[in-house]
């Protein structure tokens, strides 16, 4: 950490910061510049607040030196981390995992074609909100517990993995009774009671990004479940909101390369809430693989026209066998698989 | 809601379209423009989501008319609600209500010292922390149930109510046991199962804005409390985020009128989160009141310097002093009293 | 500057970096930490680019400590700068000023009555554009220079002072021959070649803040016009690009205060641009004079319903009269005058 | 266009909007509905501002159906449109159009030696900048016209094509002399002399998003310089500007296949100042490829540690190289080849 004083601090607030450096076992490093004064914080800083050097009298800044995490970091951890799943599907390796399936579980019938639309292309993860956050209270809000047991019969039958949301700590369990994943929505990567009952759960978590909250905001969410004792967390990038309207979001592609330079999570994109409009999701997705993003969560529907949530943005089973055929071919661009 | 159709759509997909209003029991109303047909949908497209003609093939855009709301808009109820406390205090009415007191409760004596503080200066309602969200995992996280009993008792001692947040559903029924008012924070205003458990609460709601959020999501998430049997819900203005790095977030002024306009809820407005720099809290809180808010809420510690959390954007009891009879000037021009 | 070195730099890559340093004429001041090494750059670093030291090999982060310009600086000159006008109207001092007038002139009629309409008013600053930059190429382009004679004469009729928006550098001299005051809109704010023209006047400069630019640019930005040699600059928020619709642009309200902190040329608010809605340009004009700003500049039409731009945000007389009202009353609660 | 009028328009209200809209010789076509009336404006609504219609009594808001450009529409251009370059390169065709070279031309060898590496890895468009626009007024401004003579004479020497920037009017022609392609920089996109200018140059420009600017305002000053008799129009994603600030910019890579929808313009990404970083820009190139960018424009420098500007975002030679090889595949996986 780094203090520089205001320009005219007096020579008692620099000895108060000093004092206050010392006070919590870091050896301050003083130096005297033209027109200011600077006081390095020589120790680990992680697990310290840089307000509490910016709130003495004369403290103009705090500049960080060290991420605010640690777990999540690739310094922490430099080796790639990988998850396997129960049906030999992984997520971080060689391979770019696609995770695929309807916005929500609306019948069995509808999760049972799509699912074996996306079964047929290859896909061993099935997505499928049983628990639904939705914007306004009068959207559909899922089917709850039922969606949740449909996921697990139709995933078994088909020998995939099942990815879903969980929205409330008291559902943890239930939810990882169920799925293989367990997703946290970007309205909930902030709900930090969630992220630490996910934490206890012992199955692997996907966390989404927050439409407003930084990269550095998302790995810090990341460690709140790591530091509770689950290391088998990827982090997906969703789109975040911009002044741009003529998607529904914006993807931040450059999210793709930075995360991966900071943390050793595997890294997903979700190209379907990042652009709002089927029509763009395969452009998209092909971006995020060749940017190298370790798996792609996209929205399928047997039939879109008849969704009940996020029709728009749904393709259809042609449209996601294209995807799948384009993606396949960037990966092997830059050598490697999907699967 | 008005459907714009593609410039070459095929008059069976217009056809289509019709069929699909009519079965949703609205009447469509058909013009043929020079390039686009449009079909004008007649009817309470409230509960309606657009995306349902979206999908449809030929379908360009679907322009919502109606605001997305319904019990949270002026139209609905043209009147100011105003919410009233046990000891007095309103919020919504002619007064500007101030709520004050530290970020987080950290103990008896200093919750004690700044309560004393801001009540001396005529304060009723007393904010302070015990369930506090934070992003990194390694800050303070609150004093929990044994801070809402300090805030419960130390209140009562000075005739004061007291607000606090309340971050998970478990958690409602406690908090609405020891507090006047249930804070929803930024970082909740989607978390939908706390936003129902809090309608059924009996309590006053106070809903922040997410800072990625829009005007309309806030005032669809107070829908969500409204449509469980709560009517005593404010909404609070407390920063969004954007590019500018100068301050913590940008307070959005603008959202101040615009929801006076949209909506009869009480509108707050929170200068310590919306700069994060205690000398930018006295300016941007006359702002407030000037620009119409109906209560501001204010983070006062006795002492910054030492505190747990959010010291750089507290006010000291002097600071405070001179942002009320700031404050109480600039509501007297616009011919309202704070208290 | 405080130079980051990343976990692993080399031996070499420090010494490269130091010499460097002391190449530039700097003293380094070198602290090793537990995990970094951090150099200290001590000298007056303002004439330099960060980005000689960001580009050497094992540089992690390069950080400033002082700001990138001086001459607009409050630490360069501490006292508020006034700017003074022919016609005595004052802006930067005690008054808060007002500049009022329609968008666009569009004939000698319309923008008589409306000079008319804001003269009696008691503001003796009109505005007023002859060179309009317009989003679409359809759209009114402006009179151009006999949009300029109409305003020199009605405002010499009126013993007024014109401001106006001059969009090219070969402009500047027909420009100042004309108008008191140079007005560079938002989308010219880092068009350098006009800034630099307009260092050159001898006029005085009112410089909006760009849409996506941040507090810091707008002050380098007018840092071009005071090492031109031009001293009278004054900075104007007039919104900025978030992600709200509500609202053409978001009023950084938060801008005033640190503006006021960070320099000391006088700040103006545009309340017209900021919301793009006239219901909402009084509550913003008021919340911008509670919260420091020295001058507004509102648009005004005798008619306008009529008006060829920027209708929806014109304030018609009895609005004006009014927001001057309401904005006199704010104004004398924090001890100003409005003029 | 759709006029929405307020809840409870009054029928005078209504007639005098269907007034005005008959007066500007289009058919009005009134729909009632429960709550709301809306007109539909019947006729080609492009040269026209809904402004008009906006600021009359009554009107809640109008709604666009038409894009506000025509020209740059895909819908009155619907095939790819593609610039040829006197040396055989083009842009917009099968080809992914590969644009590099130093951000500022410095000297003579710096250019040369710059030139060389990118021209054998068969690049034949260089980009330099002679004029440059800098954030500071301290900062190096490019050697203006002695670089254009350097970037000509060089260019010649290997058979490449020039791109370099113009910034002012006055220049179009001395640049146009030089240069076979114009750019206009993010800072200059809505400097609408500049456009008309370059409109009326004979030669192709390069067209950047501004930082803050939407998709539909990049193709509106695009339609500037078309409706100025100039065809040759390219435009170019550069990042704009969002809330992260681990990247300099935010890569709107959704921007790359929602302009191939919208317009027959070709579609070029610059990822060096998209990500400020130059540890980036490969995978951002890649993705920009993998998305459907017709072209790049890379920042390359022969001693990116020397460089005068943007060194932290340029790439060396062997990185360059490397980024050539990548983006080739890239290509090569979606059926197109780089040149």
């Amino acid at each position: 950490m780094v203090i520089v004083m205001q320009a005219h601090a007096e020579p008692e607030q620099v000895a108060a910061v000093i004092a206050r450096v010392e006070g919590h076992g870091f050896t301050p490093h003083v130096s005297k510049g033209s027109e200011r004064t600077i006081i390095g914080v020589i120790g680990d800083e992680r697990p310290v607040d840089p307000e509490i050097f910016q709130v003495m009298p004369g403290v103009e800044r705090v500049v960080r030196i060290l991420a605010p995490f640690k777990l999540a970091s690739r310094e922490f951890h430099p080796a790639d981390r990988v998850i396997e799943l129960p049906n030999g599907a992984r997520l971080g390796g060689e391979d770019v995992l696609l995770m695929a399936g309807p916005c929500a579980v609306e019948s069995g019938e509808q999760l049972r074609a799509s699912a074996e639309a996306v079964h047929s292309l290859g896909v061993r993860v099935l997505r499928g909100g049983a628990f639904k956050p939705r914007t306004s209270p009068y959207s559909f809000q899922g089917l709850g517990e039922k969606g949740l047991l449909l996921l697990r019969e139709i995933a078994d039958e088909l020998g995939m993995a099942v990815i879903t949301e969980v929205v409330s700590p008291e559902d943890v369990p239930l939810v990882a009774e169920h799925a293989e994943i367990l997703q946290i929505g970007a309205r909930n990567m902030q709900n930090y009671r969630l992220l630490r009952a996910t934490g206890d759960s012992g199955r692997p978590v996907l966390l989404k990004r927050g439409l407003g909250s930084t990269i550095d905001e998302l790995l810090q969410a990341a460690e709140y479940i790591l530091a509770h004792g689950n290391d088998q967390v990827a982090v997906c990038e969703r789109g975040i909101r911009t002044f741009e309207t003529a998607t529904r979001f914006t993807l931040d592609i450059n999210a793709v390369p930075v995360l991966k330079h900071m943390t050793s999570l595997p890294v997903v994109v979700d190209p379907s809430h990042a652009t709002g409009r089927s029509e763009l999701v395969g452009a998209v997705a092909r971006a995020a693989v060749a940017a190298g993003a370790d798996g792609l969560l996209v929205e399928v529907h047997s039939n879109p026209q008849d969704a009940l949530s996020d029709g728009p943005q749904s393709l259809d089973p042609p449209q996601f066998a294209k995807l799948v055929e384009e993606c396949t071919r960037i990966a092997a661009a830059i050598g490697r698989t999907t699967g």
